[in-house]
């Protein structure tokens, strides 16, 4: 039989909308990761009576039953009073629970106030699930058929939890694995990628293959379920080779986190080193870059000149030229990334530079129109862009922007013309 | 009557979890803000079975159901099949949003393939939401006692949609409004928050008082819940007083994006320009600094001096105190943010030198050791942070340095003393 979860978050500010729902994003693809098949999400409030409800509808469509949240200090621990209540189990005092809260605050050199010691309460019976990420511990347990598992609310201790935690207490439902290979495109709209691989997604059943649009840029990932990885890798790998086939050049790498990523590979392999110039991206591509565990020994870093000065002072962009064509033109973004590689001492340097929004600037010229380029030691090269789209915003802007510049170091690393590639964006 | 809302979110991608359900947050906030009450998130798969029992669970426990997702072309329109269906409706062909779809194309200079016309089949009888951010339409209409709302799912489409279109079409269900004031506050953990307000959050009612940790921070968010908007707020005032009054200098806003907005504009204030230099934070503040429109009156740049051989050759700090020192000491950051007033013209520059891991630096100083600096006209300011915590991560690292450099740029403004503060952060 195959098991189903459902994951039930608990917190008003969900509802309210103060925060967004990452913890189910994060478990969902760890759950798949384990072959289990999340078939709902549902998020209530602080509220016993609904919190109630909800898990027995839950109980009713699926057999794995996970919770977030509700279950610190200050939420007078609704999620375990209420499961408790659902599946007939007391709470009970751990005093192992209670000492691994005080040993966390000691860690850490603060106090504890006593309403901490309120999550050392858990249904009876249950496995502990110590958090070693924060103060609230989890739970799991197993009641008429439902396994149940309650997990801490914030982002940075659910997801280790379970990982750490309640993945090796699922690991006895799991049949088989679920994999996946996501193949990133750069250069061609979702719609575009769509339309080409329709009757192809259609056929297709193990694997999957499912296009996702991300901002300027378009995943398609490659599903497969199977008894073994070895398997399921076996089912994705023709697939991976027919899009290869059909997208050349557009698809920049395989199971990556980004373009980033992909630009500081190539370059370590190859022994050279990297530094950027930003105007309208302002230190978004540098630090995008340093997201990257391990950057340094790549990345030298970056000037973000954002104004006109810092341009011609820092990077040395003519004057003359910055007077003549104000500082969106071809010829700056190309000086930026020229001066940037002679006063960061890098191999490659990219530039940027272009009008973000709200606003055109002060020459009139519009939002969205961004010049993009590549100082490497056998040239200079240049891409002008046009980002707006019928919906431009600041951060979609830079963000493209941002994209296109890595995409030419990109480019250069592969062998290709770093200003080349087909630009039919979908937005 | 009090109407109720229930968001259902429409993707197996959502399930997968490849995507977070940023639309789910969007929407809740622009709800609350119209005085309607969500009490669910619900989010399905691209499964027409389990769409429909969704669905009829909905009407059974909310007025309002607001769908998002499962419109395009990619998705065979499920969501609009599905709800068609259950409240006994045909799909019917809307010329005019045919017209709209082949307008979208020419206005984004893009060829339009066929699959995109399946877009223009709404359901009988509905209002139209006019698509003017992407091809799907929306649409609304009211059967049976309910008030049912279909969005597109990517979020660039999801929200003006929602503001342009469904939120005029909701404004008949609105009686009052709900108002919320965000204090943040920046150098005091969650659980002391929480420990110092419990009593007040639980004797309140309306308002009500709630903390939520950030990272790095805590947001004290004060809501109100009256007939005009002129009553919410002065609801709200007495308890913001009070906050403030308990707080003092640790509330560094109130509904500001961060704590680089609250330095650009007291640095606008008070016509004093911005810059900053990075190590270990990377381009992260400056990035942060530049995401708030208009900043360039402000901000005139930055330097990532990842290697040290920026820090000494672009920023001018000594070779000898680097080779000394190494980079992470609090001479090299006040060098850094001295060198950074210099170079890039400005009056006040921030600097931070740190190790954000995964991994201790060369010279074995720990994960989380990071000096941050404060250059201004009149000195120049340094502390040492331990930021690893129990559970040191890079990215959390880094958003807390580059938190404490703002915040010393914000007490500078603010008259108080630039490396003051209490830090019993709770992590």
């Amino acid at each position: 039989m195959s098991h189903t979860v459902e994951l039930i978050s608990v917190g008003t500010e969900l509802l309210l909308g103060n925060i967004v729902n990452s913890d189910a994003q994060a478990l969902s693809r760890e759950l798949s990761g384990l072959g289990l098949n999340v078939l709902y999400h549902s998020v209530v409030g602080d509220n016993p009576g609904r919190l109630k409800a909800a898990v027995e509808l839950a109980r009713g469509r699926a057999d794995v039953l996970i919770t977030t949240g509700g279950l610190g200090p200050t939420c007078d621990d609704l999620t375990k009073q209420t499961l408790a209540e659902c599946f007939g189990r007391k709470l009970v005092y751990h005093p192992e629970c209670a000492e691994s809260i005080r040993c966390f605050f000691r860690r850490a050199g603060r106090e504890m106030t006593e309403n901490n010691l309120q999550q050392a309460y858990l249904p009876e019976g249950c496995d502990v699930l110590d958090n070693a990420w924060g103060t609230a511990p989890g739970c799991a347990f197993e009641a008429d058929g439902s396994y149940v598992v309650m997990l801490p609310g914030p982002p940075s201790e659910c997801l280790p939890m379970f990982r750490e935690r309640a993945a090796p207490w699922l690991a006895r439902l799991s049949e088989g694995v679920i994999r996946s290979r996501t193949l990133r495109v750069f250069g061609l709209g979702e719609s575009a990628v769509e339309a080409r691989f329709r009757d192809r997604m259609n056929e297709l059943t193990n694997p999957t293959l499912a296009p996702y649009a991300k901002e300027g840029e378009v995943e398609l990932r490659i599903t497969a379920k199977a008894a073994t990885q070895a398997e399921a890798e076996a089912l994705i790998a023709p697939v991976e080779e027919e899009v290869r086939a059909a997208l050349g050049e557009l698809v920049y790498g395989a199971d990556v986190s980004g373009l980033e990523q992909v630009v500081l590979d190539g370059a370590r392999e190859r022994g050279l080193t990297l530094g950027t110039a930003e105007s309208c991206t302002g230190g978004l591509i540098a630090k995008r870059i340093t997201d990257v565990p391990g950057a340094a020994s790549v990345f030298k870093g970056g000037v973000v000149s954002y104004h006109c000065e810092v341009k011609a002072g820092v990077l040395g962009v003519s004057q003359a030229l910055l007077d003549e064509k104000g500082a969106v033109c071809a010829q700056v973004a190309q000086e930026m990334a020229r001066g940037a590689r002679r006063v960061l001492g890098c191999d490659l340097a990219v530039s940027v530079t272009g009008v973000a929004g709200p606003d055109p600037d002060e020459r009139g010229n519009p939002v969205g129109l961004v010049y993009t380029a590549l100082a490497a030691p056998d040239g200079v090269w240049v891409k002008r862009l046009n980002l707006a789209g019928p919906a431009a915003r600041r951060d979609r802007v830079r963000n493209l922007a941002a994209n296109h510049a890595l995409d030419m170091a990109r480019r250069w690393l592969a062998g290709l013309d770093p200003a080349g590639g087909d630009w039919p964006m979908d937005g």
